[in-house]
């Protein structure tokens, strides 16, 4: 039986895996992202050796970016214009397949995140959906009709802008692109920039609640009129505190106001907010996810990733 | 040589034609949107006439919405929750499909125009592109990798929250639903009712258009986060104001500042929100090419429609 790599690839902290799914995780490590060379070094180190146990058949990296996806591209495989320090322009796939001689499947961390919840988590059975993860950023992938997203490059759903009551909320915001976008208003360092508190430290009853509840569910509905998604599952620490979830079940409702009548929204709202399944593997079970997907279309080629895992 | 009948079903108007495509448009009428029964009876006559020259391979219907796509659910075919007198719940294929004895493609007026456009305007090439149209609501539909964009129902981008200077600009927005949401801010009856005089009495240096640009930016930069198109069509009533494209580019790329690093948005703005090439026919022909993929596809069953049109 084969067996799969998975590296998450996160701006804080890599995770790896061996196996071929979450009832089969073989193996599983997890270390701080510092500078490129040596964190790479380390993910494959790791793998290399998992690798005398069980041959892999291919890895799966999903990573923070932006990435470039495009396959056709001189920079296919890099982290491209992160603001991390020292990741700018830094080629992820090509180091990885040269010492691990395999084949390796890319994507972003969300995408990933996305196919691993379709094949095993909270979207089983769903063509369209999206995935959210809010914590040290916003960030957003999903599928539409079966297809992973990425068209041009890939969504960037946290920088989208979001309606930002000046008034009610002075905080400008901490996006260095864009202020008072998503991200800019409503990722963990915002909440803990505009109260002075992290977020995990604000009691269930502090106002940060509802202006986070409120800022969140204003980005659902705006995914909800954009892509018209089965289900949005909703990850990332923020998401930890308890209580959110529902007051953002209920704001996205009051946004939506019964225009978009489908009774999966309208009747359902609590199967329609979810959160991931997968919990803190959700990650590099997605990134296993994505190397099961490129292993089985390399053997059929043309065959539809959705057919195959 | 089969032919094939297309109706755009438009709020306003209704507009018919029989063909093969732009080249080959045999015959074409339009007529006022009255009340379902009248109106559809119009179509169906006209359509069964044209018939009598060369019988109808299919019929495609690019309607105003929401409408029901789901061909599982008991009101596939339908117009469902329109504000638009008389038309809530209004069966359209079904009568149709009766009346004339052949295939009925259905799907919204915009997605429908994206084909159109896709298969010979200024989307063509394209798998990832959203299509919006700006007159007497703001509606947009599309294309990722290569599918029409459904999910739950469709999108419904017209809806989408944008950031509201309320300061700047005090008007509450005309939507209904929403008040403020994109299509409440921006669609042509709103600048109407902002400015007290219809936007094409407005001249080319009124205050309205920067604003309207504004608008009209906030919501593209926030599709270009969401879905990350390719190219970005905008078409409708409201954009025929010589000054709004390159205005809206412009603030597009303002909003996005950078982030993006792609060389079709950054370098090619003007090549990446375009006009629709089709003109005053892209929703009959887009109808058209819905009648062409829904024929083609049933002589080839699980074929895809791009490897098809």
């Amino acid at each position: 039986m084969v067996v799969f790599g998975a590296i998450e690839a996160g701006g804080t902290k890599f995770v790896c895996a061996v196996g071929t799914g979450p009832a089969d995780l073989r193996a599983r490590t997890e270390f701080p992202t510092t500078l490129p060379q040596e964190t790479i070094a380390r993910a494959v180190g790791w793998l290399k050796e998992q690798g005398q146990h069980a041959p892999l058949a291919a890895v799966g990296i999903g990573s923070f970016g932006p990435i470039d996806v495009n396959t056709a591209s001189p920079w296919y495989g890099f982290i491209t214009t992160t603001p991390k320090a020292g990741w700018r322009n830094t080629d992820l796939v090509g180091p990885i397949r040269r010492a691990l001689g395999v084949r390796v499947a890319f994507d972003t961390d969300v995408n990933a995140a996305a196919l691993g919840e379709q094949t095993w988590g909270a979207a089983k059975g769903l063509s369209t959906f999206v995935y959210i993860t809010v914590g040290t950023g916003i960030g957003g992938g999903g599928l539409v009709e079966g297809r992973l997203m990425h068209g041009a490059l890939h969504p960037e759903m946290g920088h989208m802008r979001i309606a930002h009551d000046w008034r009610a909320d002075p905080f400008p915001g901490l996006c260095p692109f864009h202020g008072d976008c998503w991200e800019g208003l409503a990722s963990g360092p915002a909440i803990a920039a505009r109260w002075g508190r992290q977020p995990e430290e604000l009691p269930p009853d502090h106002p940060a609640w509802p202006l986070e509840a409120r800022y969140l569910a204003l980005g659902v509905a705006n995914l909800v009129c954009a892509l018209s998604p089965q289900r949005i599952i909703l990850g990332g620490g923020v998401m930890r505190q308890a209580g959110l979830l529902p007051l953002i079940r209920q704001m996205t409702l009051e946004l939506l106001n019964g225009y978009i009548q489908v009774e999966a929204i309208v009747q359902h709202i609590d199967q329609y907010i979810v959160p991931p399944r997968l919990g803190d593997n959700a990650g590099v079970l997605g990134a296993m996810a994505l190397a099961i997907g490129a292993h089985r279309r390399a053997a059929a080629p043309g065959g539809r990733l959705g057919d195959l895992l």
